[in-house]
């Protein structure tokens, strides 16, 4: 038996509870500063707030004030935060983490370097903590359905294939399915980009119904595949815009030094498959589409943390920066940079469909 | 203006009418033997009967009876026909087709050869009419969203690229967006694949119904995204399962001759995305994940022509004489030859999870 401190509960981390304590393990599930609602709850059997699920029997609870206690002889450290808790994490958690032991970390994202580099963060946590393995996640992963035991497959990737191997024996089950790889660059901007390019395909969802007179939020809720429930969804743009996000993903992944194979399996299509069907990024994409600008979208999904619209900003940049040093070129990234302008731009939902396709 | 001479007025053959009118060109529709209640309705005026749209000032309508009128002075005839009437047209359309027309065929499939090679229809009809040239089509499109003007894209593909340019330039709208390509096997090996792979993936739909005690055939009906409506759908596992199936028709299509590459774009991933959301090969695996065995299946969905099922049956019986032959490993394609099994042998649905992945 081994003991896993995950830091952070929101829903993703949280689930990560289930498949280590069905082998076994002790799990103590820690909340960020902003979970405190979360962990109360947990600490008083009531169910999980956001994955509605409870926790009784699984882990035991944790207000950050008692992060010592959690780390108290663990051995293995899942970093179950979300990309805007990076800073968070970095400053606060990740010099306190005890040595010698590896770190999971779920988050998705990149980082934009003031040497116009574009960085995954376990990069970035391994260049403040380079005496830590750090071993990121990434493919096609509902939290709920991994909480609830359905198939799921997924890679791990780090560094070092022994520490990989290590933190995959301690959570793989007859469902939960762990590729070992060392090719994080791969993994984890495909992690990254399939939340923006969710965006983009459910672009065609919103200008679809736009075409049948939906311009407001109907059907907009918590449940998978909103929509308009009164309209059949529209497959052909969707699948070109699909087929687009997968060549544009490639093309960075490759960019970046990762392997742009792995973009076809499951850290590319399958989790931009799983993405683009609920949540809020298909939210986002969906009102964008049907002509809302950005500003009014906001009010909409008021207080949703958009992940989507941080990557977009932040790779679209990154490849200004680029094609400026003459190290890309932004005509092999149309999908990206038209996202760009109708998030930061407010420009219209207007796709430019000839810039598409392979070059 | 030219002439475009549509031979087989099923769904698909009969929508590509739309783009060609939009361009001005004169339409003619030929039904086959099969198709008389069609020519029927469409000469009268009234909708076409599956794809519920009015030809009126669209296309003329012709018997095969009339088939040579309809070909008098053709510039394009397209093959508009099913995997199922290949041998018919082989057999009593090619001879007649004039010389120096080109032929875009719609057709999805693939031959299995006496001399234990897999064959791309184009090129089978090429080796009985070696003076044609033969355009095929790939990529995601549903046929009545091209008619209703959605933004499609796709692949046009030939040996002679001046053709398929020509081809091209009939066809393409501000709404039907064509890359050409001069590699057929690759865009053909992925259009009769994804047909075999839609069925993979909706298996996972069915056998997470099976979990929550669906076993029969409810909410199986014509409409997208069929499933048990009283259900949320369960991702993690379909998005494992589309990984895996592009990971599969990489390795097919490389070892016959075509670019990988491709795969991960709109003939592959594109048009699997567009397949597993509705027809009759969602309405296949969703049956059989639930439970009931093939035999059962085709009762309840009888008269439905399954594609997936000829597809699977073939490719796999070719990698089993490829692996005597020591030119496959039949570990490359679990999920190819576990569908094989639950159709051929009526094998339960117990997928080997462990045995997909990158090798």
């Amino acid at each position: 038996m081994s003991i896993i401190t995950i830091i952070g509960s929101g829903m993703m981390g949280s689930a990560m509870a289930r498949p280590a304590k069905d082998n076994g393990h002790e799990i103590r599930l820690v909340g960020t500063p902003l979970d405190n609602a979360i962990i109360e709850a947990v600490k008083a059997g009531k169910d999980h707030p956001t994955l509605k699920r409870s926790f009784n029997g699984i882990a035991t609870a944790f207000y950050i004030s008692e992060l010592g206690e959690a780390l108290n002889g663990t051995d293995v450290v899942l970093a179950g935060i979300s990309s805007f808790g990076v800073d968070w994490f970095t400053e606060n958690i990740l010099q306190v983490l005890p040595k010698n032991v590896p770190v999971l970390s779920i988050t998705k994202g990149m980082r934009l370097e003031a040497n116009d580099s574009l960085q995954v963060f376990p990069h970035h946590f391994a260049s403040k903590r380079p005496d830590l393995d750090f071993i990121a996640v990434g493919g096609p992963c509902i939290s709920f359905e991994l909480f609830d035991r359905r198939q799921t497959m997924v890679y791990y990737c780090g560094r070092n294939m022994a520490a990989v191997k290590k933190v995959k024996s301690v959570f793989e089950t007859s469902y939960y399915h762990i590729i070992p790889s060392t090719d994080t660059v791969a993994v984890e901007c495909s992690a990254a980009l399939k939340n923006a390019y969710a965006m983009g395909v459910s672009l065609a969802v919103g200008l679809a119904e736009r075409e049948k007179g939906v311009t407001d939020a109907r059907g907009i809720t918590g449940n998978s595949i909103p929509g308009a429930p009164d309209l059949n969804p529209v497959y052909n743009p969707q699948a070109a815009l699909f087929a687009q996000s997968c060549l544009e993903m490639r093309r960075l992944v490759e960019m970046l030094g990762g392997n742009g194979d792995l973009v076809a399996g499951l850290p590319g299509a399958g989790d931009l498959y799983v993405t683009v069907f609920g949540g809020r990024t298909r939210r986002l994409g969906t009102l964008l589409g049907r002509g809302m600008n950005y500003s009014k979208v906001k009010e909409v999904l008021n207080g949703v943390t958009l992940e989507a619209v941080a990557i977009i900003t932040r790779v679209a940049e990154f490849l200004r920066r680029a094609s400026k040093a003459g190290k890309a070129d932004l005509k092999k990234f149309p999908l990206m940079m038209q996202m760009d302008s109708i998030l930061n731009k407010e420009s219209p939902v207007a796709l430019d469909w000839e810039s598409f396709g392979e070059l």
